[in-house]
């Protein structure tokens, strides 16, 4: 890698850079670029009057934001306004642009997002990686990656980083996929498997798509579960606007939080785990059906045309996360939970059981349980997502390229 | 209250203060005093290459804590060293102190502790608060209070906040008690009980034992559970250093993990809850005991005394509390347990078959699990370094005073 990971990693809020005066200008740029993001087109003035700085101190950090790429001048504004004509500010649609990248069970997909969050270019492939060991797939990714790349730049973006969501443990050191256990992979470095010159980070799918939810979702509380599933069950715990990782990085194990204690035993080495009522596998298993791709259009379905077998695998399902979000939410106490991934194709029919589950046993009012929209989407949107958001939190870190 | 009362809460890291020269300034006030602190007695030179700051910078600022009370010269350093000799900088074992409370079911305790962490005066007054109301229960405490700050200031020492422990739930406003089942106490604002001259602080007793653990514990990481119980079990939950509390304030209800789904009703409203496996009061009713007080001396007499009955309840605990965080850990992937308050007078006969349950559940190494040193005396000790902490953390709140 010629890029450290961490520069391109979802990085904290900006006052985390060096508290010196260069550190102030740091996050001072960053506060420029997160108001004109939020709330752009912006005058100066406006800006200035948003994050409490003196109107000349703002006009030195835009023209530097403008200098750099990353800002643009809209033109004057419309007259008929009190005082002199400012003119708007907005994020710039070219400059640099987050990669994001999935690899799932089922498939491989690669995207580019600008720093107004647009998505610019696309790539997918559908087939099956269980199995598949990592040097073809990553091959298969590397050439998507190119295509994506290629037509960003065609419209004056350049990749700021390239952020890869996958379904398995990633070590904190953002590279490393410690255990995917359904494509089988073990200790895979995909930083020595990916081209060098994009700066990588990697990270679970259910924590890219807890990401997205908080960035992208409508009225996404700022301390949430998000609950997600593949094969595996996974939840992002988003605490105060950041992700609870864990020592390791691997948190948010929600599908080995034991249900029925004495259960069936689990690949975890534990007995009766939430998975095992409530992965894909157990869901089609108790429902008499076989293990194939798009498993969950399967299930929607057939529950949707009234298959009872199906519906009633998918109440246990529902009963049995009910169970294991209990025990979450006295232990975290959060705003909400969010049901994503797989689970917010399968909402119809596991909410009525879950929620039951949560209301018997809790004495106030149960936590709220939404369905994401961003659906199966999450994971590469958050991925791309979070290299834009490390931008916007230290431009000055890419304000020397482009 | 004369003091907004998240004057005295034990603040975030210093970095939290407003971004301006101002609070650069109040931040390396806080740098200089953990410096000398955590390493003192130190030279002005010495704490300048321990922080990145100038000589010049650091004298300026050493100072303005001298003149303040904060820090005190032990005089020119012993000759025979390289260079000017200079004088030796100490935390002020006077001014500034930090007052804690506890509020237990059978005891009352306050005490007064430096800014150097000595506990300076101590007060305890044993007996039953089950079933009492507020009123007479915090006049008692006022009174111990009183002592306390009365010996205090003989010794030159001022009350620079009190925080207080209670055995329940807190709400986020940091002087109410939501709910404290034991001592049956329902929505009791503290703040309008206690004196007004102090800056309130209350949280939960397994918050601050958290706290006193990670603060005062022998090589306590900066990811960890910490469980306590006395009739309930309470867990804090530090996550890099930080106490993760919830959006209600109410994190950490590990006893109310679902155990066994379809198992005894519980006061909470649930099924089967580890409080109904490992909760004081279960642990007695299963070695056919009554609930008086001193329960955790009366188990652990018992235990010691080679008693199967007890014994037995204890395994049983410990099994349901290795269920319990086995969850918990799939969830938040600490770096270690420690078992705290009356659990680790318990912990000989609980914890082998705590940590059975959970190799048994785990497929790699399990989460170790150790015993606070600080027993009982954790969530007192924890709520008055709360308050020390606060002054170190923001040496110019208090500046003015004295």
């Amino acid at each position: 890698m010629t890029a450290p990971p961490h520069e391109a990693r979802p990085t904290g809020p900006a006052r985390a850079l060096p508290d010196t005066q260069q550190g102030m200008r740091r996050r001072n740029l960053a506060r420029v670029m997160h108001a004109v993001r939020a709330e752009g087109p912006l005058s100066r003035a406006a800006v200035a009057s948003r994050i409490g700085l003196t109107r000349a101190a703002v006009s030195t950090l835009v023209d530097e934001l403008i200098r750099t790429g990353l800002l643009e001048e809209l033109g004057p504004e419309r007259p008929g306004r009190v005082g002199r004509p400012g003119s708007a500010l907005a994020v710039s649609g070219r400059g640099p642009a987050g990669i994001g990248a999935e690899i799932g069970v089922d498939h491989l997909a690669v995207c580019a997002v600008d720093l107004r969050g647009e998505v610019r270019a696309r790539a997918v492939r559908h087939g099956t990686n269980r199995g598949r060991s990592p040097e073809p797939v990553i091959e298969e990714l590397t050439r998507l990656l190119r295509e994506v790349v290629t037509e960003a730049e065609r419209e004056g973006l350049w990749p700021a980083g390239l952020a890869v969501a996958v379904p398995g443990l990633v070590a904190r050191d953002a590279h490393t996929v410690v255990r995917a256990p359904n494509l089988d992979w073990h200790d895979v470095d995909l930083g020595a498997l990916l081209p060098g010159e994009f700066a990588l980070t990697v990270d679970n799918e259910a924590n890219f798509g807890g990401l997205a939810e908080l960035w992208l979702g409508a009225d996404t509380p700022r301390d949430f579960l998000h609950v997600s599933a593949e094969i595996g069950i996974g939840a992002a715990l988003v605490v105060d606007g950041s992700l609870l990782r864990g020592t390791r990085g691997f948190a948010g194990e929600l599908g080995h939080v034991p249900v029925h204690p004495d259960g069936p035993e689990c690949v975890c080495g534990g007995r009766g785990c939430l998975e095992q009522y409530a992965g894909e596998e157990a869901v089609l298993r108790a429902a008499g059906l076989e293990l194939g791709e798009d498993r969950v259009g399967l299930l929607a379905g057939r529950a949707a045309d009234g298959d009872e077998d199906v519906r009633r695998a998918l109440r246990g399902a529902g009963t049995a996360l009910g169970i294991a979000l209990t025990g979450a939410l006295n232990l975290l106490d959060p705003e909400g939970v969010v049901l994503g991934g797989a689970l917010a194709g399968l909402a119809p029919w596991l909410l009525p059981s879950l929620e039951a589950e949560l209301a018997r046993r809790t004495a106030g009012p149960p936590c709220p349980v939404s369905v994401s929209r961003l659906g199966p989407e999450g994971p590469l949107l958050g991925a791309a997502h979070s290299v834009v958001r490390a931008v916007l939190d230290d431009p000055a870190a890419v304000a020397g390229r482009g």
